[in-house]
Order: structure tokens, then C-alpha cells, then sequence
């Protein structure tokens, strides 16, 4: 049963999820637990014709109206190694003055983004696309509504070296009983630049990076891609929408279309440029209660993983970037996508 | 030239050092060009009697008198490809309302701990510890003179998945011309208890673990070894002293052999127990001028590096650890060391 517990020198929950180092010590071993050994037609876990063998369904979009089995578009289903469960009870208990802890209350999906066991997101149709974006908003918007959940952290890992166990391309959700403290201190941030100036921090940021036009790597009318100017790591890249709204739970369903151009725009660039790196993706939105609130903007933060954060970063918290976001910018403008 | 920005988004300071990628890029060529192609004799970059070859050295221990060439048992060199540079100018400028930079001033120094190029610090002898924990002192207070800079983070790194570029056994030291924000929290927090209770945060800390017990990994008279209530990753190990001090360059002479003796006892159980697992070695103290207040303790984190922070944690900055510290510790005093 995963628990949380309170580091008293930084102010964070950490999650202790013992149950899922199954899934490291033994990654062969449960890559094959998950979807089981892949089956005489070379079936891996999350291909379809396996779905009976996988957990059941929280959702899936299957056009040919079947409630079950294969001929599904993507399909939502609860993570076999879970961070945090829904059963939990998420009341904090003592253990000492300085030892607290939380029953380990949330929620962890996987969002099986296509049915093909080995294309990359980039490579999917614009509409494919745009029906993941759908999905992931549907189930943000459905676990919302479970008032014990605090945040939802959206994400995708691509890569083994971005930390993926599994191959099949998917994107996972965690849902938590409490606000990561490293965001809280983004909303105070923005909050705080909100409330002296009247200005949503990220819409400025936003315009000051078009208008100084070098780290800009692609834009439409909803959106643009940008290289931030003090990136953390190497060809970190965010899409921000270009009309204000704090919660990614809120974006239109117009919206999702240019979203999806931009995004698949954004990761061809990087596939092609970088050759296939392994990145983490995240999706940056406000907390339960602050959906109206004007402080924020949701955005989109690609981060390839380059580099290695070693002793340095580790003990101080601050990143090396090697490589000037406007030559990031640069090299991957010029780089041709079909 | 190194250079920082500050993220308007999160109050860091990022360091921009692009010449740093050349050591990524191809490491290949770069251990190569370090240490140059290994020499006819296998020598290596920071191998004896390949020292003319190397920067000029910062400060060595020559038992025998020489100044020069091979027969240092420790020795100290500045980095080749500096992440921060002592010749930087650490003004800040304006590049724009927010974006705002800071020339890249400060130190990167490279600590060799043993002529030796294939021995684990743990392997060691304790006179051998002991020598490389004096030499990072002296290094450190040495530094601390430079009024412009504000911190000193001392650390090592074990095995490529830490980020380690040159095998040959090595600490590192980067002085910053800021306290990295990360590290301002941690120390506010701390601040903020002492100021409520009159007692340092990390001092109580480790009367409770001490009491507590079932994380306690070894002790000796001046220090112990606990791996914490809310240790972010699995195996994660602190060595805390028994006796208040804020500062690591002002740590007597006199106890700097009990913290060889116990480096070397946790070394040895995790390369041991865990079969020579990569990790990061941080040593956490105060920023300048706060060496004589007391609301700080420093000490030693050793972060194995066994699992692979994912998009999760990334968008989070909340950890998943899949070992609980009880069960890690139990698992390690149970490891025979020789």
C-alpha cells in the first residue's frame, strides 16, 4: 500500500510506493507480468487482442460502438504498479514530531495513445492526436471531480532513458492528495506577479519571448513553441496557448486541434533534429480550486533528456544547460519535417 | 563564457555553460582529450605521471617535497570544461523586463582522491578518506575568501548513470555567485523552525532517528548513518554529526577521521549490498556568513541512483521511492563489509 511522508527540511510529500519496484527489479519479468509474455502473434501488453489479459478499461473511444476487446482508438486503463490507489484513506497520521504521513490516496492511469505497439506520437495523424489530447482531458476533467484529489500531474515518457518500462507509447496521469510543494511555490510566484502587477506572469513571458522572436520555434493562432530563456536543460520546449486560461481541464475543444498540429510540429522537430531522443513530456496546470483564477497559464513542457543532473544539480537544486536555448531554437527551425 | 538566467517561473538560477557540451557531445574524444589518448603505459587523464598533460595543479598533497609530477596522493586541478569561471564578471544585467543574466563567476575544481584509477573511494585506506575529506575542506574555506562567492557545493559521483564523464576516482567543487533557491528553501525552513523552537531542525532530526532506531544504519562517537523517515530515493543515506556544527569548513580537524571511518563503512555497504551502484555524494552546509548561526547542521547525502526520475517527478518536483528507508537499512546492516 503506497503511503506519503513529510520531509521536514524541504517541505515535501514523498510518495513510498514499495509495490511498484517489482516493476524495476525485474523490468523483463514485468514487462511480461503486464501484458504477460508476449503471445504467439507477438503481442505485447497494451496491443490490442490483449486487452482481456490487461486490467479492465476506465475508458476507451472505440468508433465500431464494441464495449470491449480490440478496435479501440485509445483506451484509459488503471496502471498495474501504482504510485497512489483510489482505495486509500488520504488522512495524515503522526508517527513522531517530526514524522507524519499520508495514506497513499490518488489515482494512476495509463493512457494507451494508440493501438500500434511501435509508432511514435509524432508520427500519429493529426486527428489521433488530437483524440489523445481529448482523452487526457476527459479523464483530467472525470478525476477532478473526486474532491480528495488536489493536483493532477499529466505526463509522457519516451524512452528508456526518460524512465519508460514499457514500450507500447502512452501517457500516464498520477492524481494527488496534496499539491507538490515545487508547484506550490510556481502558483506563489505567479500569484505574487499577479497580484503587483495585474498580469498573468506566463502571458507576459509569453509575449516577451514572441517579441524577441529568437527562441520562438513555431507558432498558430492558438499556440506557439518556445524555447524558454533560462531552460533548465537542452532543447526544453514549451507550448503555451496564446489566449489566457489557467486549467488544462478548461481548454475548449476547439482549441485541441491546433494544439495537436503544434504538438506534432514540436515533436518531429525534436525526433527528426535530435534523432529520436528519450524525453519526459508534462502538462502544467493550476490545482483543485484555482481553475478560475488568473495567476496561471496551463502550458505544455517538453523536456528531452541530453544530459545527465548529477551530484551538482542534485545537491543544490540548480541546473547545467549546455546548449543556449536560442541555438536550440535555431538548429531545430532549420530542421525539415515531412 | 558560462553565464546564468533566472527563471521569473521558479526564482532559479540556471547556468548556461555551452562549452560544457563538448564534453557530452563526444565523450569519447573528450576523456580523451582530458587525459589525452591513454598513453603507451594505459595512463589515463588524471593519472600519475600524466600531470604535465593536465591543467596545472590548484593545490596537491606530495609527501615526498616534490612540487610537480607524479607522487601526490590527493591532488586538485581546475575543471577543463568549468560549468562556472573564477575570471567571469558576476554582475547582473538586463536583457529585457524579465529576462535578467549574470555573468558565469564562480569555481568548478576537480578533487582526484587516489593516484589510483580503478579504486572505489570505499576500498580506500581510512588515512586515504580522511586526506581527501581535508583537502575538500581546505578547498573550501580557501574559496569561502572570494567574497563573491555565496556557496560552495561539494560533491562526487559515482558510475556513468550519475553523470560521471572520467572514470579515475574524483569529487568535484563548484562555487556559485548565488545561493541556489533550492538551497535558500531548505535553510529558510530550517530558520523558520529554530526561530519557533529555540533548537536546529537536522540536530532534533537525528535525535529522533537516533530514537526511533530502525533506520539507523551504523554511528560512531562523532557521527551516524541514517537513512531518512522521507528519503526521496531508495537507499538514500545521510551522515550526520553528533555534535552541532553548521558549517563543513568548520569542522575540527580532529573529527574529520571519525567521518572517513564512517564514509567508508556506508560506502562499503552499499557497493556491497547493492553490487557497486551508481550514485551522487553531496555535502550540504550553510551559504557564507551563515557558518556561525545555528539553525543548520551540515552533512553528507549519498543518493544511490537505482531508479529513474520520469516525467512524474519532473513535473511534480514530488519523488517516488519504491524502497522504504526501514526496509533499506535493515537490508544493509545486514551486509558483512571487510
Amino acid at each position: 500500500m503506497p503511503v506519503l511522508r513529510y520531509d521536514v527540511t524541504t517541505n515535501d510529500w514523498v510518495i513510498m510506493a514499495p509495490e511498484r519496484v517489482r516493476r524495476l527489479v525485474e523490468p523483463e519479468r514485468v514487462i511480461g507480468a503486464e501484458g504477460l509474455p508476449p503471445g504467439p502473434e507477438g503481442l505485447f501488453p497494451f496491443c490490442p487482442r490483449n486487452e482481456h489479459r490487461t486490467t479492465p478499461d476506465i475508458h476507451a473511444v472505440r468508433p465500431g460502438g464494441r464495449a470491449t476487446g480490440p478496435g479501440w482508438k485509445v483506451r484509459v486503463v488503471p496502471s498495474k504498479f501504482p504510485a497512489l490507489r483510489i482505495e486509500e484513506d488520504p488522512s495524515r497520521q503522526e508517527e513522531g514530531p517530526l514524522f507524519r504521513s499520508l495514506g497513499g490516496c490518488g489515482a494512476h492511469e495509463v493512457i494507451i495513445e494508440s493501438p500500434a505497439h511501435n509508432t511514435f506520437l509524432g508520427h500519429q495523424s493529426i486527428e489521433q492526436i488530437e483524440l489523445v489530447l481529448r482523452v487526457l482531458q476527459a479523464r483530467f476533467n472525470d478525476l477532478m471531480r473526486d474532491a480528495r484529489f488536489q493536483m493532477i500531474v499529466l505526463f509522457k515518457n519516451h524512452g528508456e532513458g526518460a524512465g519508460t518500462s514499457l514500450r507500447h507509447p502512452h501517457w500516464q496521469l498520477i492524481a494527488t492528495p496534496v499539491v507538490p510543494r515545487q508547484l506550490r511555490l510556481r502558483h506563489a510566484i505567479a500569484t505574487d506577479y499577479f497580484d503587483r502587477t495585474g498580469h498573468c506572469l506566463y502571458c507576459v513571458l509569453l509575449q516577451e519571448e514572441l517579441a524577441a522572436g529568437k527562441r520562438v520555434l513555431a507558432a498558430n493562432d492558438s499556440y506557439a513553441a518556445v524555447l524558454p530563456y533560462a531552460s533548465h536543460v537542452p532543447f526544453e520546449t514549451w507550448i503555451i496557448p496564446k489566449i489566457h486560461q489557467s486549467s488544462f481541464g478548461r481548454v475548449e475543444g476547439a482549441r485541441l486541434r491546433p494544439l495537436a498540429e503544434l504538438l506534432r510540429t514540436v515533436l518531429l522537430k525534436l525526433h527528426v533534429g535530435l534523432d529520436n531522443p528519450d524525453f519526459n513530456l508534462t502538462v502544467n496546470t493550476v490545482p483543485r480550486g484555482d481553475e478560475d483564477r488568473e495567476y496561471f497559464l496551463w502550458h505544455i513542457a517538453l523536456l528531452p533528456r541530453l544530459t545527465t543532473p548529477a551530484g551538482f544539480e542534485r545537491g543544490s537544486g540548480m541546473s547545467i544547460n549546455t546548449v543556449m536555448p536560442e541555438d536550440a531554437a535555431d538548429a531545430l527551425r532549420d530542421v525539415p519535417i515531412p
